[in-house]
């Protein structure tokens, strides 16, 4: 017999949960003692619960497995919504656990701290239950096992947060071990035979059409191959059958950008690299692996690729052309395909690829810009580092960087709540402890950084080593550059802060946790980045305040499209 | 004929809204440029949406009157979400306006940024609709100004938020301005006069009763008395009657602590002074206004007063005894009973009061304990101070302070979300600004600030100068206070920060609008409390970071009650 508590760490700990965060509260600490004595899972609190979320999520993305963030009821899981609706938005597993008062309390409709006033227990759940769908209450130890084992399954299997509410004299209550020697693992869609046969005949039929008549056919990857877990698949898919593989903004890394036949990001008509949109565009056959709509994901919304010439492969189901197949999901259909396409492999080899790159332009300003910004950090990034982009200019800038091997890249393209990243770095740096040493690299605009700053302290207090860009344009950039009335207003300007000075005071009193620098041109910056020690990633966090002016831009978001333009 | 935007705007300004506080995103530049534009608004943007929330609640608060925040939908509303719960919870008029996507992307369910991905576009709504039920979604402009005008009418009637969702395409359409010329009112229960004349005639038999026998007779307020508009009402009885008054926590600063027949707070039967606690519940008769239950406030449920002895009056109902008369609202029953008792007036200002005011312990040590710490801030305040106390120690502390005639206190007692009293200084600073000059102080503990620790630029930024006490005790006291297992637990513990160099790098870079201190000791708290430039509260932010023993506490938190204690 164990604690409700510790069968709940020991189902986490078997899905590879090593750390986990949140906030304390005093409707979570009976649960925080237990987690405190759990030896296989290191708690990290953070300043607020929002951040938490973010840390758990960035985490969660990094593993590609389960994140956990524990806050009180009331104020503590409301500060969590939005961290946990953007899990929901780009499909990570994120288990957000909320310690809520007492099954005698709830019945009582109690007005303890924390409630609105008006007996309503249910409305945070209520409101949490809009966001993800994926939702366990306990209300008795004897349901309590099977509640969690299902809520987890849920949560990994279908890529979704989940809620999981703890009232407070549950959590120490013991229940049997016994279902504990079984493991839980992930569900993958288990595709009707004969549907699954049709569509692997319907789309090998046309491909080799494609093929015959010499057309072009590709492969766009998105985010969803790598949330629905197919990336070895797919590579497999590939490396048999030799086409040409491009992605989406949001698909990067999902292949290796240095991989022989990856093109590139196609973003849309107006935005991509003009070879790759005449490559795609001019396709027969695009293969979409786990595409995610978005209107930055999709450069506005601005496709040119008919449904007559698309077949999409979901974790669920799949579409060719006009007609969908439900229940015929990615996971077991690539394989097949696989198969069946090989044969194909010397005309599809012979489909040109542009080639990708990082191209430094020349000459120009000292002052730095995001057109020499971008191409000069692709020189600076290494194989395995994995970068984090926040939403805005560096979300831009991100895209058209040709990425190394092995390299992860995180950002927020959908959901775009700004000042993720800092939560994110957090919980990416500690995903990343837990095996072999990768550097990460964090992007984020002064905009965003003021959201979450406080979550660098963090950094500082779990001995974590990001390397940390600033952009420093003096305000909301993007909004200025999105809505031209912005320009001239003051409602995009922000506070000034001494970015460079805030390490220090947030707990590097004496800087020999970190290093901070302001860089405000292209020489400056550039010394620094071929400075060995700073490049390691290993010994300090490095902070670089980068100075650019507060009406440049990536050229994707000055040229961002006007809806239905081509 | 105006936009629907300066339609919206005229009516806040109608109703005393000077500023407003958000944050600008995408679907909300429209409107941010109109409200650039209107004179009679100023714009106050927030580093991130929950700290603005909060400002719009102490803004709220502070002038008894609509706060409004803005943010977009998705990230920007669900990271509000906590900040207007708390104004559910605790009866504040806050208005959240969120800038939706377009009607027409609304019925596309177009997967712009920001949403689930889903489709679903009222996901969010409905979760709002699970905090504030009062919420309008302008769909088309023929009703625009009857719903912006139902709205506002509910929030400041009802003294509760509301959430108004506002589609980029609609907001600047064009409507009639001619029902602007009728400004709104806040509308008050209208008692029916006979089930008012039963409850005046009851009431008045009880008290005749009680006084004919020489039995003592109180009034209790609590927080309904401010929220609902019955301050002067009240004095009115007060002073006609000569009855005694004390309050609870929550309704401290309803009346004038100085007031000769205000006793003190009652706090429940383990907490309240000794005095207070036998005047008040041996009472024959407890006339209780405006009552917020919750477990702070009753000192957790800990009150020793029969319902035969209890007469609550509320802004909708009033029970006597065991009875109540719904849609008897106190508004319009105070004046007839304050008419009805004053013939008691001899009888009643004979009945003694305790006197209440701050004795400083003596002697001691060196080190600043709480015991010492908030009496001698007592000795610090002045006439019509705004005191602002954070969840956590200063909550427990500032309860048994006298405080001066005038003043106001702000403390969140009932939602208790920690970090919200840093965003309410900056409304409530603002509120202050727009009449007569007044000092804001500030006491927050360090768990708390680091929460929201960055609004403290925009204090700077919008050039207000609150004196701000940090109290460092080196993580969440209040956690290892409540929860004795904590105590020696890690994870109460938190980052430790340079409180006292904050400023400078959020923003004051030469220090020429804040002065930073250190207090170790009661001899340099006092030598800056007794320092009259210190005092004075009008050129410069003055932060003072107070040191305090991880384990000291205010003297309820230590004796906090357990369930059922007497």
């Amino acid at each position: 017999m164990i604690t409700i508590a510790e069968y709940l760490l020991t189902r986490l700990e078997q899905l590879g949960v090593k750390h986990m965060f949140g906030v304390p509260g005093e409707l979570n600490l009976a649960f925080s003692d237990i987690i405190e004595d759990f030896q296989k899972i290191t708690w990290v609190g953070g300043c607020n619960e929002l951040n938490s979320s973010y840390a758990a999520d960035g985490y969660a993305r990094v593993k590609q497995s389960l994140g956990v963030n524990l806050t009180i009821f009331g104020p503590g899981e409301l500060s969590a919504m939005n961290g946990y609706a953007g899990a929901a938005s780009e499909d990570v597993p994120l288990l957000h656990i909320v310690g809520i008062p007492s099954t005698t309390q709830q019945k009582e409709q109690s007005l303890v701290d924390h409630t609105l006033g008006d007996g309503r227990m249910d409305a945070f759940m209520n409101a949490a239950q809009q966001i993800t769908y994926t939702r366990e209450i306990l209300t008795k130890k004897e349901e309590a096992a099977s509640k969690i084992d299902r809520i987890l399954i849920e949560c990994v299997s279908r890529s979704h947060p989940g809620y999981l509410a703890l009232p407070t004299d549950l959590i120490t209550q013991k229940i049997s071990s016994d279902s504990l020697k079984f493991p839980l693992s992930r569900y993958v869609t288990q595709n009707d035979p004969a549907a699954e046969k049709f569509v692997v005949d319907r789309i090998t039929e046309l491909f080799g059409k494609s093929m015959a008549l010499n057309e072009d056919a590709v492969v766009l990857v998105d985010l969803g191959a790598i949330r629905h877990d197919v990336v070895k698949e797919l590579y497999d898919l590939l490396k048999r059958t030799g086409f040409p593989v491009y992605s989406t903004p949001m698909g990067k890394t999902a292949i290796d950008e240095t991989y022989e036949r990856y093109g590139g990001v196609y973003w849309g008509s107006v935005l991509s690299n003009p070879e790759v949109k005449k490559r795609v565009e001019s396709a027969s056959i695009v293969l979409s692996i786990g595409s995610f709509l978005s209107d930055f994901n999709m450069g506005n919304f601005n496709y040119n690729i008919q449904a007559d010439r698309l077949i999409e492969l979901q974790h669920d189901r799949t579409n060719i052309q006009d007609i969908m197949f439900p229940g015929v999901g990615m996971k077991q259909l690539i394989p097949k395909l696989g198969a069946q396409l090989e044969h194909l492999c010397d005309v599809a080899s012979k489909i040109p690829v542009p080639k990708y790159d990082n191209i430094l332009p020349q000459g120009g300003t000292e002052a730095i810009t995001h057109e020499w910004l971008w191409p000069r950090v692709g020189q600076f990034f290494a194989e395995n580092d994995v970068i984090l982009a926040e939403t805005g200019c560096p979300q831009y800038g991100i895209v058209d960087v040709c990425l190394p091997k092995g390299s992860v890249l995180l950002s927020q393209m959908r959901w775009a709540s700004i000042g993720w990243t800092v939560g994110a770095t957090l919980g990416a740096c500690l995903a990343i402890r837990e095996s072999t040493p990768r550097r990460t690299v964090l992007f984020v605009g002064d905009g965003s950084i003021q959201m979450t700053v406080q979550e660098l302290s963090s950094l500082i207090r779990v001995g974590v080593k990001p390397i940390i860009f600033v952009l420093n344009n003096s305000g909301y950039t993007t909004e200025r550059l999105l809505h031209s009335e912005s320009e001239q207003r003051k409602y995009p300007d922000i506070a000034c802060w001494d970015y460079a000075g805030l390490l220090r005071v947030l707990g590097d009193f004496d800087n020999t946790l970190s290093r901070s620098y302001k860089a405000r041109t292209k020489q400056e910056l550039s010394a620094l980045l071929d400075n060995e020690e700073f490049g390691k990633g290993d010994k300090f966090i490095e902070l670089v305040e980068v100075f650019l002016d507060k009406l440049d831009a990536p050229w994707a978001l000055k040229n961002w499209p006007k809806p239905g333009q081509v």
